[in-house]
């Protein structure tokens, strides 16, 4: 479509368009399974480029797919429909952070891990902390509601948009919210974009609120000889007047995991490991480990560690990632499928892992914020290349969201629907609620321009 | 309009309907000024009653105005355009509350404060506490996101909303959400219905998400020579690494209420007061408040009482809502306006409202929530039945919202805009942002039924 990339070149001026086969490819994918490559890629560096985009696309009716850093689990930005991809990345500045008003101004290219880390500078803390931190950017989090271990205390990314630039379908760029703690003027059009997967607008800026740094961590690391025993301790420790700030939580497939990829001595005894984080004053968190450590040896731990401090934390938690990693190290490929169930169910869930692992023959490893039950369920599969073996791995995940769903849980807990679930959205959100969504899609953009073929439609 | 209320007899039979004298006269108004009678009230009892009401009204194009407890302070619930009022009052069960998962599915027209003590009973806490908590509902809380002292570390209304039933304009019923308390599947339906005022839909069942209660509280109560070492101290005590529960201040109007309605030797000493709460497990909080007195004495404080524990607490809350029943009590009318100011705005806001006072010759109380920089600013009027005076309140509310908007501070923090703030909506909410209003209300309710006559239309 060589009168596309004119177009847009004669609209954007040429460092912003970019046809080569290497940017092309760049731009078809994410970290799940699903490519399709786009017909351009436009670089906007500015509200005035997405919005230019976008008003062409909607005289033209060509796809546009709003990517951000391409790391998301569901191909949620995969440009089903060819294409305009709108990559946002080079929107990246931190525009303000003031923490007089405790809110920080930035453009949705900047690496969330980078905000947290400014912010951090001045005092202040912005809590939303995904596993890909490093390398997500925020708009990503906010199109996808980003959570991460931290949520049960402090909530998820919406918890924390105050205000949004967004431009919609038609190219009209919409302010909402703004810099208040606090606001109830109208609908929350903030949570309207949140969470929409790019297919409702383009985020271009957002205000974030920031909220006082807790001057202290510490974590209490414990081993279980059962998952039951472990899940126990989760419902004890909340029963107790505490919501600490992870609970994180891993099964015996995990462990054995990480013992044969890092070694006996490093990873916990135990077939469950139990991770409590918490933060506050220095004082306080130091009397309130000693209480939780003590509440937790009570509960048949068999092994039990305590961290005090930024350095000492930090080990807990990379020894957490090395459990991700230990799974890859399995030869295996891991479908992780971030569920969630009603906390009372977490233990109903890792027992039906193990029937799923019994039927289907591939080994499942459970891990995650136990707190809220949104456990990372990872069916472990030697490839999906063989059509045999991907028909299997199908049908068991068909028969764990199937089973999730029964237990009124949810399909996706903070990686979204994007492609990867599509199929279970029909069965997850009632008709009505269905309805709902393709009523919001059509005012919003009724010629389908934004991110076509996703799972509203 | 006989036929209207027969019609509506043969739907629900005639215990559901009214259209006595006593009845229309008390669905009519809130706690704000205006009033506008129904032509009958309907007093639903299960969600096929309302589904009814609203297939009924949209096949015949009668308005409805659902109706809660009736406390708002904005008009919110005041039919407009008469047809039906539809009152929740009467679903009021609590059906289950279930501390294993962590959530409780209640009917709207549960008494906030109910739900508050029958969560606390079990040990858990449902934490938004708006003033009215012993009157208002939960359907009505939803409706307008209502906030409360404890939103500064709890968060508002929509943070405690995991599931809601509603009935759209058409009388489709539309699950959305669940019991878990993390769920990324598809748009936020439940965040569009939260706050939208009745013009969207009518809850019917909301899942809140529960949290557990933190065993101890303590409060400091402190005053200050000036308004401006209070906000000062606000400041101060966030950028030393607390989130207290609530931080309230009150300016020397406020104060000289009190004084000449409590006496001197209650009210605390000084032309500006903070409160400060801190909750948590026991010794965390008993440390925490001797630092935060150490604090903020240093900061130049002229009185200082510490309260520890539930009933000491109390007694300092009493005395806080005291303020208000003093304002009351100075014969003058209260025009109560939940505005919000980035919070680094607190003393300019305090400086304008005395410069209003010196133009307008009203007294401006104000007081409230100053750590969201949520305040609730009082303008004091003889009356509201003197056109002249009306005229110069009016005058005097245009100046402090414009100033407010010209802040990029909210018009409404935690009331809504109902009909009270409906003339500052359009210069607070973008032109875009507007039409998304618009947009949105015509995908839900095309027809107009739900609501009509508010700041939608």
């Amino acid at each position: 479509m060589p009168s596309l990339e004119a177009d847009l070149v004669s609209l954007l001026g040429p460092d912003r368009v970019s046809t080569t086969a290497a940017d092309l490819a760049a731009h078809s994918t994410d970290k799940w399974f699903a490519s399709s490559a786009p017909q351009v890629v436009v670089h906007a560096a500015c509200t005035e480029d997405v919005a230019a985009v976008l008003r062409y696309a909607d005289a033209h009716g060509v796809p546009v797919t709003p990517q951000g850093a391409q790391v998301g689990y569901v191909g949620g930005c995969v440009p089903l429909h060819g294409g305009i991809a709108l990559s946002l990345k080079k929107m990246n500045r931190i525009k303000e952070i003031n923490t007089g008003d405790g809110v920080a101004v930035v453009e949705p290219g900047v690496i969330t891990g980078d905000l947290q880390a400014a912010v951090r500078e001045r005092g202040w803390f912005y809590p939303p902390d995904p596993a890909s931190l490093k390398e997500c950017s925020l708009g990503g989090n906010i199109a996808a509601n980003a959570g991460g271990p931290r949520c049960l205390k402090y909530g998820v990314t919406r918890h924390y948009v105050l205000g949004l630039e967004a431009v919609l379908a038609d190219g009209t760029v919409v302010k909402a919210g703004g810099r208040c703690h606090k606001n109830k003027t109208g609908f929350d059009l903030v949570g309207l974009m949140v969470g929409s997967e790019g297919l409702l607008g383009v985020v271009t800026e957002a205000t974030l609120r920031l909220i006082p740094h807790p001057p202290m961590r510490a974590m209490l690391s414990a081993g279980f000889g059962s998952f039951a025993e472990a899940a126990n301790a989760v419902g004890r420790i909340l029963d107790s007047g505490y919501l600490p700030s992870a609970l994180e939580i891993a099964d015996k497939f995990t462990l054995r995991a990480a013992r044969e990829y890092l070694g006996e001595s490093v990873t916990p005894q135990g077939d469950a490991h139990l991770l409590v984080e918490l933060d506050g004053q220095e004082a306080s968190v130091k009397g309130e480990l000693a209480a939780l450590a003590e509440l937790v040896r009570g509960l048949g731990c068999i092994c039990l560690e305590e961290a005090l401090g930024e350095a000492a934390c930090e080990r807990f938690w990379k020894l957490r990632r090395e459990f991700s990693y230990s799974l890859r190290n399995t030869g295996l490929i891991k479908l992780n499928e971030d569920i969630v169930v009603p906390r009372s169910r977490l233990v109903d869930l890792v027992d039906f892992a193990e029937t799923l692992q019994g039927e289907f023959g591939f080994p499942v490893a459970c891990f995650g914020h136990a707190g809220d039950g949104n456990i990372h369920v990872n069916i472990m599969v030697p490839t999906m290349d063989d059509p045999a073996i991907r028909e299997r791995a199908e049908a068991a995940l068909d028969k764990l969201f199937h089973q999730v769903i029964a237990w009124k849980g949810a399909i996706t807990g903070e990686h979204g629907v994007g492609i990867a679930k599509e199929r279970w959205f029909p069965h997850a959100v009632s008709e009505g609620a269905r309805a709902l969504h393709l009523r919001l899609k059509q005012a919003l953009d009724p010629k389908g321009i934004l991110n076509p073929g996703k799972f509203v439609r």
